[in-house]
């Protein structure tokens, strides 16, 4: 075990924890935390600390950490933050092994300085740092409740990984009132050292711990998250809730590619990329997760709706829909099981509707059935309350029978009636029954089910199935040195095209004549028909000013295009500095598409893929995805543009060459990956032809880094 | 007032009801429904009919109509569907006025032709028919609760239709548990007779009734429906539950330009068109309803946030997005009122953040300074509960603040926190204060609101606003006739333009050469260069036997071009019967748009607009309205589609002719009008030029009804 997990470790398991600004004034955090501790049983050893001395809440409290008798595993500091720093040299010489700075005023009102050395001070004493600006940590394995948040806490296998503070708070009493089972509960706040990455190399493996639930509100280092997340979500669910998607709320991202979208959809993308699920409210992620660490995994996809109101069952499979429930549809078995079961003027056909008229055993019949039928791996059982069956039949028969088959199938309930049955509703689920009143809540958690489903039961490993592509350093190094000392920002093209040839990728024939008998000696290397452009830093819009000549046949057309496009851009500028001109072959059309690589500020390297021009100016028709990806992931993101149809050949087309696409994807996040100089990489278009004939790259924009 | 709505009255203000089957049993419906009435406190006559006779719940059951003593407003028929018609029958003896008929077993179940029967006869007698298979009426007016429904049910100002039975009923019952008040609870069921339309026609004038909502499954009459649902929300609000947005539930539509959305897409784009809400579930039906029958409309758009935790600011901002809800940012107006009002590093932009530290007072203060600023509008107010402010601090507060404050502007809360919180949350709402847990449930009230808002504030009546189109009918009936006489469905091109031309459409010049000297001729005519096309209706695929040709220059082109198509299209098929060559002139190129007008199953006309080619067929960025519509509308809903930007003009170039497009819009819908022969118009493409410079129909495609 590594000594960094060690020192997570001692958060979660602390035998000895000391207090400083433990307080005698009921109404102060350093009284309450302490309060806490006391009350939620923890067995381990508590040590206030306070310079008064005297005793809280019937503890002795030390006047110094010199006081304290043994090695204090976790010190939580609640004491105003000037103080702050002169407190940890005191806990370094004390030899603590973790700090939890609960104070607040540091980095994020500004005072980022000092935050920054505090924890450069405790690393250097071999302290880890949860905080500042928190309300604590709570942890189920020693039963310690180090937070000034709720008191009352069920223990469970749920852990909460929070960002927020006020926020954090009411939501970790909110999971009191949905009687969720917490394994911890992690207030991260400005994530100084300790972040979440952190937090989920530790609940990757903690027994207790079966759901993961994150407040985000911005990610310091995307890549440390996403590698750890890949990882988490193989073995157990992780559900995120993350505020600012809207405009107001997001960010502009700086360079081009990243315009293209704002940063809500790359986190959107990244987390279904590394099988997160993204709830859209509290109220959703926590019905998530309370049902995710209660319910089995499902054997299968298909999915059963059981109702006795058409309209029920209609509105379910909307929502079955809406979050990727696939409804069993074999309906020769779906026939055979319940034809016997449902009435003449019902559905035998998925959603089973067995009418306003069923009574609770024609439910009882139905769900049994439905129980024992293999082909069938999940339910959702949804009801109205009518003339013929009311609360009174209703609950006690859903207990009984969510109790009795429970570990056998997931199963969720839908209810929908008068006062009764909301009251019922409620006791149920006090009760650890999987029942709603709005049916897109039951459905929702199918929802995050079957994502989780599909994490866990796939069989590829990622790191496993990353490609490993060679790249010819010395031939980037030599070209991003000249860059360099240019002191440029962007290459030329046919530096970028250099760039491109040292990851072997199938690049447009391109060479710079710097006269008029080397662009005939190019020209004549390429082999005619070719196009020519001239070569210089100064003239942007190529075309616009006639620096560019189309379909050149032979060499006299290649000798008077030569001429005209030096005479055209010196007119246009008559000091621009002309390294030559570009002779590149002539190219067929295709479909056209913009793939990109770029470092994203939360994720680092990210890869970008849409269609041409429009589709991804207009249309915002986008996907992206984290580095490093795998050939699986590549195909996902190329599929998830909803353009998609486009590359599998429409109007008598055939099907384009996806596999030369997803080898660019590929290699171009692999260079952005190696080269650390290279900000962004842009191809613009790439052509695209039919399956089997490959790729053109026809331009290709690169920049570095500012020097 | 014109006799049908007379007889809609009777529904909801009987003085005299007959319950036809009402029963000793009290497990039958019979009893069930006597037994409401008797319940509701109804005030009017109650005549309980039974063939036994005997007394009924304390009243004489007459043994037949004939016994009773007065006019019968409503009767209630409860006895099965084979005596139905009979019971009918004498009704019409007694001059009955009106018939709800609760019985089932007729339509739904294929037993359609008796159901037509009972109608047919009901209306030769005066009478009008509600249902059948319902479970009956609510209304609030005379206090009668004629419905086997729940007995319990509170008076007020919610008009609920429902189209389905069980779903419907639990329904009803869960307005009891949000302490919603109804003025009426209609249940059409097969609306064999009455239906949504004719509901609202009574409504739409009703007092008592501020906000209505229904639930649909299908619609029989569309045309009806959108014209009253347009005057209705022009008046108070309309909110719409429909199932079946799936796939799965959808059914695919007929015709080409149906089946280039689900029928839910065009359900959906015309509930907007009519300014109706449509809530995804039925709990953010009952919310907004809940939530519009008690807050004054606000005076503008200008709300505010104001929360103590930063968090819950941004999911609500967020959320505002999501539901249209327009956040007040006039930052200097913001920082003069609230200023004073925030601590330093709390946030007086909006949302505004008073962070964690603040106490009751803090949110008085500031709340007292929103009410007073006249620029701000609405409140979204949040909370969360911390060390300093809890439930008990919270609730009472704004209780007080809403009791104080609720006629002057609409405000909305939500508060996070435990158990405490929660139950005062549920105490709150039945005190009938619009507060949530779930930020967006209470911003999304705000997105109903603003609807509403739109719609009444909105000063242009839409009947007024509809553009006189004139068409030439003799001119279009002369070309029917043709076809129709020729036995075809489809119109040749020329026939099709000649349609579009009666419409004083701007089409493009064509002329049918039926030799090679009349194709001379008519090329001369147009002007150089034109285009040939075979004219056969044999020959589908013009272009691909060489049927086409292009940019003919001169008449020696021409000459060359009529007898090459001749020979191509003979080649292709000997007997294929040529009526001759089109001529039409040459067009330049431009931004193409589809452009369709065709009878929907549901909505009868309407209209369908996109971008040509893949936008529409591979994108399905396509936008529907039902007719007639007006340029704000049409204008509407070329702005609803995503691709919309490409019409402002991307990439340099100019916005185009958004004009000419409304203007093709609203001719075609008026031809579909007026023409009842014609199921379908496509233009494709139209090509749209700049602004000023008009557009081009390069191609029309009509279909006729078959005959």
């Amino acid at each position: 075990m590594s000594n960094k997990i060690q020192d997570i470790k001692c958060l979660f398991e602390p035998r000895l924890v000391a207090v400083i600004g433990a307080s005698h004034n009921k109404n102060k955090i350093g009284y309450k935390i302490l309060e806490n501790i006391i009350c939620s049983g923890y067995a381990g050893k508590i040590y206030p600390v306070n310079p008064a001395g005297g005793e809280i809440l019937n503890i002795k409290a030390s006047k110094s950490l010199d006081d304290i008798n043994g090695n204090v595993d976790m010190a939580l500091i609640v004491i105003p933050a000037k103080y702050t720093f002169d407190i940890v040299k005191e806990c370094a010489k004390k030899k603590v092994k973790s700090l939890v700075i609960i104070t607040s005023g540091f980095s994020e009102i500004g005072n980022i300085e000092e935050e920054k050395e505090i924890v450069d001070y405790a690393h250097k004493h071999g302290m880890r740092v949860l905080g500042p600006n928190i309300f604590g940590i709570y942890s189920s394995m020693v039963s310690i409740n180090a937070t000034f948040g709720p008191k009352d806490v069920n223990p469970g296998n749920v852990a909460i990984i929070t960002q927020s503070g006020a926020l954090g708070i009411a939501m970790f009493g909110k999971t009191k009132i949905e009687n969720i089972g917490l394994s911890c509960v992690v207030s991260v706040g400005n994530k100084s050292d300790i972040d979440e990455a952190d937090i989920l190399e530790y609940l990757v493996s903690d027994k207790n711990t079966k759901v993961i639930l994150m407040y985000i509100e911005g990610i310091k280092n995307g890549e440390k998250l996403v590698t750890i997340l890949k990882k988490t979500t193989k073995k157990k669910p992780v559900v995120v809730i993350k505020s600012g998607s809207s405009k107001r709320g997001a960010i502009a991202a700086a360079s081009h590619t990243g315009s293209l979208a704002g940063a809500d959809e790359i986190f959107s993308d990244i987390m279904k990329q590394c099988g997160v699920m993204r709830a859209e409210s509290i109220q959703e992620a926590l019905i998530w997760c309370k049902f995710l660490a209660n319910a089995p995994i499902p054997k299968g996809n298909n999915t059963i709706i059981i109702t006795n109101g058409g309209g029920l069952g209609v509105l379910s499979a909307d929502a079955c829909e809406k979050y990727n429930v696939t409804l069993y549809d074999n309906n020769q078995n779906i026939k055979k099981t319940f034809e016997s079961l449902v009435p003449n003027f019902g559905s035998v056909k998925n959603p089973i509707d067995l009418t306003g008229q069923t009574t609770i055993t024609g439910y009882e019949n139905a769900l049994n059935a439905t129980f024992k039928n293999k082909n069938i791996h999940s339910i959702i059982c949804l009801g109205c309350e009518t003339a013929v069956l009311g609360a009174d039949k209703f609950l006690p028969a859903i207990e009984k029978i969510y109790l009795e088959n429970k570990s056998a199938k997931p199963i969720v309930f839908s209810l929908l009636g008068g006062i009764e049955i909301e009251n019922g509703i409620r006791d149920l689920r006090g009760k650890g029954v999987p029942i709603f009143s709005d049916v897109c809540e039951a459905v929702s958690c199918f929802g995050a089910m079957y994502v989780n489903y599909q994490n866990v039961t796939s069989s590829i490993s990622i790191d496993d199935n990353i490609k490993k592509i060679e790249i010819d350093t010395s031939l980037t190094e030599g070209i991003i040195e000249k860059v360099k000392q240019d002191k440029r920002q962007f290459l030329l093209s046919y530096e970028a095209a250099g760039i491109m040839q040292a990851a072997g990728l199938n690049v447009l024939q391109s060479y710079v004549g710097h006269n008029m008998d080397e662009s005939v000696m190019y020209a004549e290397k390429i082999g005619y028909p070719v196009v020519m452009k001239v070569v210089s830093k100064d003239i942007v819009h190529k075309s616009d000013v006639g620096g560019v000549a189309l379909d050149l046949e032979n060499k006299e057309e290649v000798i008077d295009a030569y001429q005209a496009i030096i005479h055209n851009c010196r007119e246009y500028m008559s000091d621009a500095i002309i390294e030559g001109v570009e002779i590149v072959e002539m190219v067929k059309p295709g479909t056209e598409i913009i793939i990109g690589a770029r470092r994203d500020k939360t994720f680092g390297p990210i890869v970008m893929f849409g269609l041409g021009g429009i589709y991804v100016e207009v249309m915002k028709d986008v996907s992206f995805r984290a580095l490093p990806l795998d050939n699986r992931e590549a195909m996902s993101m190329i599929k998830a543009i909803k353009s998609y149809p486009l590359l599998l050949g429409v109007r008598g087309e055939k099907k384009k060459d996806i596999n030369s696409i997803i080898d660019i994807i590929i290699k171009i996040g692999t260079i952005l990956q190696k080269c650390d100089s290279i900000s962004d990489i842009e191809i613009n278009p790439l052509v695209v032809y039919e399956q089997g004939e490959g790729v053109k790259i026809l331009d290709v924009r690169i920049l570095t880094f500012k020097l």
